[in-house]
């Protein structure tokens, strides 16, 4: 199953070691201005090998665009983006043939398909991710036309946590205003993430989450995290009951993602250890008197 | 979006006070045995009212098999499934109607449709998940054919604990073993949760489970939970790459439930703590060579 | 695949001499008056057993509304229509246990599921289509509030054809008028329609058709026929390219009936034999300058 | 809707004059032997300009396979094929820009969608099926490793009929024997079709559908045609009751195609003027007793 999605359908393909990996999207609307520098923008954010932090593992990746784009906008087209697989370096991958990585997908797509492609995880690699991250770029651009803002940041590395105290963090004033001063922050905020080898807008913090990875590389080990992702902006109302609650899908997208085991929702598992009068959402009333989630 | 399931496909209806809930499966394969009495099983353990620690509303739910059964086997035909919304007592809904439930998708549906079922829930209760049980007996007799034996119990209620040493937790002697020992193992585990109200299989823990939700129930309070689901006898390669991985079918399916908001695989978010060193499964080898994930 | 179309979504169950027929439908917007008497009286005109030319099987199908409907209007969620299977004369079937009959799938379903329901042909009955015309009903109803007009008639049985040249066939004045007008003249060659046992609107053609049944059945015969379908208001543009062209999808659904074994669009064949000076549609331009398909 | 499949899924995209058309397989098992000129063979064939009876634009197709096969064989991952658009020669397309051409999708591409590709049909040309072809190339293997023989002809072009008495076609004999006896007769008769410019096993009468679209030409016209498809050695039980009939399946397929107005199967429309004991297919007992449809 390739395809996710039920109106903005995106198919991914491609083996970590093939000719390409890409992404076709069913169902973006017309009109939409798109280029392929905004997709590649995402995906140089993406690039591993930015850091001495990461694998060095290089993928310089170019994006194209190869249908559903006409005149620089959308046309309802099934919109296919494709990413060549370069600088493959010459490598013996006859160690690895007949090796089962521990904690990677190797055995699991021996023991279902009877064969795979066994040249760094084919397409249980985590360049699989490069096409979503393309499909995604199409989608932030959607979104934003309709004031939704997305935004995501290490929260935890190596058992460093970044505080709720911390500015733009526990507090977001502003973050329910309009549209414009929601994107303006939000922009403020994506720069000092991006400006982080380790995706955390406190620089201090980040420092400490560089120093865990450094220490446990030193010991040739590595290290896990918690990404926190928010949307601003998103009206009451999206998602569809039952099995397609906006909870459901984000959680099937996330947990289809190799290596991460778990998503929490708002509180998440604190929840279970609340008392329902603190656990609950209450309602305020605007000014106009709008009901307000 | 009312439908789950790629293959064994589960399509649900229903308001909680409407005239019925139901399920239609469709992709059941014909020829598995199944009986009203199968199904009314499971509805039976699920069932409210069952103890002084749950919701006092009675639902004595019955289960009828509309079609795609036949002489006692499936046909491979469209399983319709059906439960008459009974007992439903006189009760003054005027109060609610214009109020929105804290806690509650009642905000959220008037949101999205403009309109809802005021009267308890409609369907986004509590009460849909009758359908999901009755469908999900169908899908655990399909299961248990296949020697794949599936339970779940409460791991935590209210702050309590059910620790890892207790028998049958931590430790599964035997649950590796042949189905049919499998099968008497998890029956066995089974009836000790089912003999609980909280559907903890330790006594000693069950009952401070209780005390936890009495207390917080003479405060006019509730508690929060984590539950805890198992497969034993499950064949490597189940679930489809990419977005069709087995944790991402199962998050999607769990975190539609309402009230869920959180979920996580083996270790979870501790695994989020620890080193890649702790985290990797290691393989083993099987006294015939065979390579054991 | 008991499910048919991409937003409003159709699940259907049930054997011909199972419990019960139904559908679900799932996608049906908010808001709309419907009441099982809409669907009643699509199901009375769908009837057998109305003339001494159908098949004489009685079937006084009651539908019922199990979910979807509140305070007489949609709510959104999935609508569950039922129709229970009464008036099952005892008849024995043991005779036909072990017999195929021709022109039938019984062979098909033994040989695809290795069992079937041999009592009247079971899933591949023609009653499954009960449950196709209550959730056209409600269908039709939405596509009414949009001004969009479905009707159908016989337009050849038994080698017998209604003449273009007879009113309301050929020409239409006024079919592409206001969608007032146009409810109008529908509704009026609808009831043309259906005060003929054969359901075609000119009452000679009908009277000529019906001879042709009779003078067959005499001679423990059957005959064929071709059925037309027109809706009339709909806007350009509908339908999803490629592979859910309008064409297509409503070539599945209406090849998806038992014995229907060819479509055509307009022209159809004939157009084969057309030049394509002939096969053109040309365009139109309309009083302010509109360019009219 | 730019997918079509249930198991094996089909994603086609492209504009006739953008990058490249293309296809992502989802579903293929994994094993089945694969190299780009099993797919090119089929794509030669399909290649407009390769006579004077068709269009003169030529479309010299090379496709690639980018992912999903690995050492010759496919892997059960999403095979993406590319035929990048080359030969596109410059052409001022600035005077059909505001121009619709009867008998084309422009239009209802600019209704729908507000804008449209207006170099030569964007999405809706022809030249989408393409990727059709080399998807179904791989459906071809597919089916030919399960002894499943797929074929098709021109059966009529310009009015000129292929007749039911030209060897090979109304009587197959050997067409019900073994696989390889099947394979070996439809090899043959590929052979004499596709040595025909218009795609007709027998050669007097494709020379008179020639003379026919010369004849056509001539007066800056053209003309119509029928298309026959035949598959061999398929079992009993293809397709999925209720709306996934194969001949739904294949209907919604082939009316996807632009241009094609009407399908038929078996005696199709003919039926319709049958009598019932003409139109049943008979049952015959094999040697063994087998029944055989």
């Amino acid at each position: 199953m390739n395809t996710f999605g039920q109106y903005f359908r995106v198919t991914t393909f491609g083996e970590s070691h093939g000719t390409a990996v890409g992404a076709v999207i069913d169902g973006c609307p017309p009109g939409l201005e798109l280029s392929a520098e905004d997709i590649q923008a995402e995906l140089d954010l993406r690039k591993p090998g930015q850091s001495d932090l990461t694998t060095p593992r290089k993928e310089s990746d170019r994006v194209e665009i190869l249908s559903g784009v006409f005149e620089g906008k959308t046309l309802g087209t099934s919109i296919a983006l494709i990413i060549f697989n370069r600088d493959m370096r010459p490598y013996d991958y006859s160690k690895i043939r007949e090796l089962y990585r521990p904690g990677h997908a190797d055995f699991t797509y021996q023991a279902k398909y009877g064969r795979r492609d066994y040249r760094g995880g084919g397409r249980s690699s985590g360049r699989e991710t490069a096409a979503r991250v393309a499909a995604g770029a199409v989608a932030r651009k959607l979104l934003a036309a309709k004031g939704i803002q997305v935004v995501s940041f290490a929260r935890m590395i190596g058992g460093i946590w970044l505080d709720e105290s911390e500015p733009g963090i526990g507090d977001e004033p502003g973050m329910a205003g309009n549209p414009g001063e929601v994107a303006g922050l939000v922009a403020d905020l994506r720069s000092r993430i991006y400006s982080s080898k380790v995706r955390c807008p406190h620089s201090d913090t980040a420092a400490a989450m560089e120093r865990a990875i450094h220490t446990a590389g030193e010991e040739k080990d590595s290290v896990g995290g918690i990404v926190e992702v928010r949307a601003y902006g998103a009206p009451a109302g999206l998602g569809d009951p039952v099995f397609g609650k906006i909870d459901a899908r984000i959680g099937q997208a996330v947990l289809s993602l190799g290596a991460v085991k778990g998503i929490e929702f708002g509180s998440g598992f604190r929840l279970a250890e609340m008392r329902g009068s603190e656990a609950n959402d209450r309602f305020g009333v605007g000014a106009a008197g709008q009901v307000l989630p």
